[in-house]
């Protein structure tokens, strides 16, 4: 995605310890209107897929995934990081590793929003080593669900978690893939 | 609004300590399509404010930030809960006891993304006591920007939060407000 590319080369910095650092538009203020023409790109990258829900991760994942939700008309669901008070029941859960914290935590989606006849849609802002990505396949099968694909905003093809999944067979459909970056430059995989 | 009444009514469930589980459609599966009504209607309410940003905080009050922001054409920021190692340079922070989690936690917006000249429009998923409200009228403050109001999709009017801040002369507009709850029943105030 062009406009993508364009925003990331014109706003994101680069930090040390392979950070991009995109919170202008993405993950601290959200540019709304821009959002939404990602949401409308990940539409249509899925439009024959039939989707019927997106599944994403707090925190940062809610806005893309919303904005390409309000474009197919499904429900969002967030896998919650820690086990809430506010959530009982059922749960599916999975442990992901992360390495921007170097911890790691637990994801957990109570099992009432996620039915074996789903086709979902996992959807994140950033893909780098996949493993929040691998968390939220977990709960996809363990859902009995249809993994229909994965779209994130920004990939850094570089870290290879999405060509680790292509390897799988799973559609990954990324907006703007990072070819290699640091503090001076920053090229896009075409 | 009637229609998130009827909502809250037919999906919603009281659980023991004052806890209004709405997770089906608000803060765990999100119904897309009506938050997107629910954000026209906040952006009604505040059409004449000339709102130039929106300021929730994570992870619940993102989405219906973004259905308003969407409605208003505005950027959303979001407080972030703790200091993150995504978030560098000069930050306004302030401190929130949260009763749902018996925690302080802090909140913190890098300084780059309020500025003396906007006109913050404050929103969030629930309104009970106003502790993240207060917390985030007290950034607002440090950015020396001004409070247009605050909107909240869910009040809770028996916990205060709202009259107390009404009191203090600030705009707020919930979307519902709960008048009494238990396990058997929910009121609304009219």
């Amino acid at each position: 995605m062009k406009a993508l590319e364009e925003k990331i080369l014109k706003d994101g910095t680069v930090l040390p310890g392979n950070i991009l650092k995109v919170g202008s538009f993405l993950n601290h203020q959200l540019d709304v209107d821009f959002l939404m023409e990602m949401g409308r790109e990940i539409a249509s990258l899925f439009k024959d897929d039939n989707v019927t829900k997106i599944l994403t991760v707090e925190t940062s994942g809610i806005a893309v995934a919303m904005a390409a939700a309000v474009a197919m008309h499904v429900p969002v669901v967030f896998a919650k990081k820690h086990k809430s008070s506010n959530i009982s029941g059922n749960l599916y859960t999975t442990i992901v590793h992360s390495y921007t914290h170097n911890i790691d935590y637990n994801i957990v989606v109570d099992s009432e929003f996620l039915k074996s006849s789903d086709r979902i849609l996992i959807v994140d802002d950033f893909l780098a080593n996949g493993k929040a990505l691998l968390g939220l396949i977990d709960i996809v099968n363990q859902a009995g669900a249809e993994l229909v694909g994965c779209s994130c905003a920004i990939e850094k093809g570089f870290q290879k978690g999405g060509d680790m999944l292509r390897e799988k067979g799973i559609k990954v459909e990324s907006l703007a893939i990072v070819e290699s970056m640091d503090e001076t430059s920053l090229t896009f995989r075409r």
